[in-house]
């Protein structure tokens, strides 16, 4: 079975120089995919030229014109560059062109022109986001919402929750994978209303064989993998999210500050490697109707690949269309009104 | 100018054996100080022996009959263990007997003892947990609220960024601290509505001059030092703050994997203390009738000793008459009944 991939190209703070080599890198190791490179085509053609990669039966070129910056606000990629690259790579998949799609665009453009052009999945009101997180039982915990919602409902907790608990069951073969609720505590008492009350959801789906709620987590205990899914609000994820990067950003530059401890550094790199923030980028877009994949913008070529191979792989196990199914069976009586909440 | 500082010897994971050797030492290095311990007299005379220390003018030991365990509910702390050491050490604060109270008890019972004793400070709605956490830049960023306050107003938002600038000026000697405001983005449009309209609070203050308000700031901006205050409620607070503690136990387990990222992690020491969090122990509880500190459950010795040394700092620093005549200034006409919202 061939996988058919669209890259937005231009996306990233690095573009092409990352996008490019890191598909040629993917596809000389995945011999079941085609991937689809989007962008400007002088300069993918150029890339392409310097890699000695001109022409192979896997790969193609599309042609868009116009490419969404970094820090270009929504409305700009929305509806001032209808012909960016982004757009142009999300529409592939919408026209079935391509089976998945993988962008380092910015976020929000990203899940807004994936919204406008795919549409929200029947029965999900809000997508989201979901990433991986390594964790001291060599594992990734997946973590969602990371940003697209500040304000969540119970009802959208809850929903977050399937849509990981699918995505997870594809992605690792866990067949019910465990679902913790990122709270400030473990007992049943701790939290706010939002969260109880997504508890109290999360517990009926529990008790009816549907999901596997383990109960509340804290902070800590995403990096245990106490649970392969945390769910929280978007506002929580990011927070918390960007706060890890920031760490971790932070523990590298100390490294870096004599040469002793870069000697360290290196002495203890095949241990850092687990921790290694590349081997985990590739985030994704639930809940639309079609697959999205977000690297993160600064990725570097290995990091990027990883993101190619998250997309590949999601969209091989048929996430979307189990994420179909298992909402179709967990929410097959709510009614539209009560879901617009 | 002698401070006395009252010690709830019997919290934390560890008890005496912590947080007796923990204050002689800090005796020895500060001779300013006069410290009360409190707890099971006998158990306390016993660890005392131990380290040759029974008698010390500057040491005093008052017996309480009863410990708060680590798990204990804030009912059991509040209502059937009347002679905790916990709650003796907060009453030594109240009665004026000490200026400060340290104690490594759970959390929880802390905020509610110290609550129920010492009371909120006129014109303060909910007090609030300040921890400090290191920077690129060198210092610390005072970050709060960490888990007092699960649900936020705007206007406990702002007392809370109130609250943190007056604690730093007091105890960083800077003048005009600046105050980041916690969210998903910089701009001013990201976020949420408690968010934007604490931003417009703080705003006004800045424009008059009362505060020094930054602006939004993101997760990696309290690792960059970006501001010397980073503000949000107790729920995103509590959450990021033990992630970044898990992060932090799984770099040091990783270290632990093998012989030779332990040699690694040996040689890049003196670079890694920076990152050590023992040095950042002692978080403070703001906007009661008196001052309490929190010492990390977990701490040993040396990370309980940093926290008597904060707590000695801000009665030294004057940190409580600060926060009353600061809350008075900047909310001098706010209705009580607009407070209670």
């Amino acid at each position: 079975m061939t996988i058919k991939i669209s890259i937005d190209c231009m996306g990233g703070d690095h573009g092409p120089s990352v996008t490019i080599p890191a598909a040629l890198s993917f596809l000389k190791q995945q011999p079941e995919a085609e991937l689809i490179l989007v962008g400007l085509e002088e300069t993918l053609r150029a890339e392409l030229r310097k890699h000695g990669a001109e022409s192979n039966p896997r790969l193609s070129v599309k042609h868009a014109s116009e490419v969404v910056a970094m820090d270009d606000p929504v409305e700009v990629a929305l509806r001032r560059k209808k012909d960016s690259s982004m757009r142009v790579a999300i529409e592939l998949v919408k026209e079935g062109a391509a089976n998945v799609c993988v962008s380092a665009g910015n976020t929000g453009a990203l899940m807004a022109v994936s919204r406008y052009i795919l549409k929200t999945m029947a029965g999900v009101d809000r997508p989201a986001i979901c990433s991986i997180l390594p964790n001291q039982k060599n594992g990734p915990t997946y973590m969602l919402d990371l940003g697209a919602n500040v304000d969540c409902t119970p009802h959208h907790l809850h929903q977050f929750a399937i849509m990981g608990s699918v995505l997870v069951s594809a992605m690792e073969g866990i067949k019910k994978p465990t679902i913790g609720l990122l709270n400030v505590g473990t007992e049943e008492i701790k939290g706010n209303d939002v969260v109880k009350e997504t508890a109290t959801l999360l517990r009926a789906d529990h008790e009816r064989g549907l999901l596997n709620f383990y109960g509340n987590v804290e902070g800590n205990d995403i990096f245990k993998g106490t649970t392969d899914i945390v769910v929280c609000d978007g506002f929580v994820g990011n927070v918390t999210l960007k706060a890890v990067e920031g760490l971790s950003r932070f523990v590298k530059s100390v490294f870096k500050q004599n040469v002793l401890s870069m000697m360290g550094a290196v002495l203890a790199k095949s241990s850092l490697k687990k921790l290694n923030p590349e081997r985990y980028n590739g985030a994704s877009l639930l809940g639309l109707k079609g697959l999205v994949f977000k690297s993160h913008g600064g990725a570097n070529a290995y990091a990027f690949e990883w993101a190619i191979k998250r997309a590949f792989d999601a969209a091989k196990y048929n996430v979307q269309e189990q994420l179909s199914t298992m909402i179709a069976e967990l929410m097959p009586d709510t009614p539209d009104a009560q879901r617009q909440v």
